[in-house]
């Protein structure tokens, strides 16, 4: 029996160019026929959204195609993608069945057809918040996991220093350090987000970028001896106080430049010299190259999360028709904690 | 019998502030009494210092003490120390004797009274020419070997690009990649010097970046598929240029930024986003830190310089009195190939 539902859809009406607004996204109402029967177009899937997780690459996709970009831009007045969390309707891909579970790039619309089924993990552990998966148990996990843990060799007693510090990376990044017995320093942008670093996620230091001035000095207070490990979020002037402060065969995992994003031009780092007078390793990463990782990342990260040893903070908007401030708002800092947009709770 | 002689010295007068010139040396004259008898001050060697080498991080060594420099500075009124080779007069250190050739940290004199033997290396293969324990076969082959081999990884058939690429270490990088098997194209300053890189060194292609407005425009015909491994002698505008131009898993060994050196302020660089976006590893090192692979290094190399594998270029200048001048000219690109001083050919 075909039956018509209604598909609501955020649609990027245009290229962004210059610092993004909501203006440049629109919500829709398309309809679906359902069930829709196999085959869709070869072997994909009918995915039901739950949740969409907003993320800083994502401005990325929502510029003009140009050189520095890593993944392919969104199509104006399409549906943008992104990860999520979502239950397989139908499926045509042996892989996966109706009732499935399922993380991975999705769009953000009540109702998906996604025939990249690559791109979908399936989800095998439900006695923990499915939204997780857009989050702690998914991309910015394990691009905490790959970044600490596979790209900076960390040590027990080493000083890290994280950018950005209580986003969805951030936070995970510093408790896996905690974990493995570090000391942690966290910058962020407001005194909320400083609280939860020290209060909740149990990081030895953490200070309000905005309110420093100087932030040589900063970093010069929190790590009289150098910093080990820098987890950069940020780039910029962030990046050019850490290089003054790094120490000997120091690791600067490159995961994001939020702070350079919207800007017409990048802002110049000045104090690269160090790299040869530190001997510093600073390697940039995509968190796709490393999926091969995941299953060895949830078996780390599962009894964490079970034994009550890694705290975890959403910023959870209801309805997708929330969904374009809530991603604008990345870029103003609004959020506190990893942001989520709710579709549908099943 | 005691013996009195002369003992030529080049002092450095005062710290360098801006641009370095000649007028911060001066030539003196001072005596010393040979033969020394043991012990001088414990278990040093007295030198007869046969052949100076100019490097370019020894301008870091003229300036003032500061943050960023990773070797000590030279203290005015004292004699400039820096790489050489040099006959043993007479050792209290168990591990040399009369006799012995050795390269390795000496004065900018005649003669020198070194306690800082472990800087000291002897040499054992003496059917090449003595002046290449300055270059080729000391610190600087040390430095493109450690560079190249060590820290950029590199694989055949892989795209290489050499800035500052017919300096002592540069023509080496450039060598050991072509051994290797790789695609290689290198930057200069002059004509004299891009013929030098193409006829002489065997490179696949070279640039005088002077005649090239456009950086980028240039890289991009030379590499039209992007370059796999950068070998960074010069940083600034060049290191912009290449950031935009580096392929997927790209590497960076970040040796020498000698267009820095004299800067008030460093220039900015702006392309840093590329490290994710390519996922580049850039890394720093310092060549002492390497010195245990020498005789690996040497074994290496040496055949290759015996069979006539590699091609080496000196830029040799006779007398102490002409070292500063030598060494000014570093920073001018006035030497074609390693500059060398010869202060006694015996």
């Amino acid at each position: 029996m075909a039956e018509q539902v209604s598909n609501k859809q955020v649609i990027m009406k245009d290229y962004v160019s210059g610092f993004p607004d909501e203006s440049y996204m629109s919500i829709t109402i398309s309809t679906l026929t359902l069930p829709l029967k196999l085959p869709f177009s070869g072997n994909g899937v009918l995915l039901k959204n739950l949740y969409l997780s907003c993320d800083p690459y994502m401005i990325n996709r929502m510029r003009k195609p140009h050189a520095s970009s890593y993944v392919d831009s969104f199509q104006p007045g399409s549906p943008i993608s992104g990860y999520g969390v979502a239950k397989v309707l139908d499926s045509g891909d042996p892989n996966f069945k109706e009732g499935d579970l399922v993380w991975g790039i999705t769009g953000w619309e009540e109702y998906s057809i996604i025939n990249a089924t690559q791109a979908l993990f399936k989800i095998r552990h439900t006695d923990v918040p499915l939204s997780y998966y857009t989050g702690l148990l998914g991309m910015p996990g394990m691009t905490a996991y790959v970044g600490f843990h596979e790209i900076c060799s960390p040590q027990k007693g080493e000083r890290v220093f994280i950018s950005a510090a209580s986003g969805a990376v951030g936070q995970l990044v510093g408790q896996f350090a905690k974990l493995l017995g570090c000391y942690v320093v966290g910058s962020a942008g407001s005194k909320e987000k400083v609280d939860l670093l020290k209060k909740k996620f149990g990081f030895d230091e953490a200070f309000n970028y905005k309110e420093e001035p100087d932030l040589d000095a900063a970093l010069k207070r929190y790590f009289p001896e150098g910093i080990d490990i820098y987890f950069e979020n940020v780039g910029g002037k962030t990046l050019d106080a850490v290089l003054l402060n790094m120490r000997i065969n120091g690791r600067i995992a490159v995961c994001g430049m939020i702070s350079q994003y919207n800007l017409e031009k990048p802002e110049g780092v000045h104090n690269l010299m160090n790299l040869i007078v530190k001997r510093i390793r600073m390697q940039g990463f995509i968190v796709t190259d490393h999926y091969n990782l995941y299953p060895k990342f949830l078996e780390l990260v599962l009894p964490y999360l079970r034994q009550g040893k890694i705290e975890y903070v959403e910023d959870i908007i209801e309805g997708l028709e929330n969904a374009p401030s809530a991603l604008i708002g990345l870029f103003t800092g609004r959020n506190v904690g990893k942001q989520v947009v709710v579709v549908s709770r099943e």
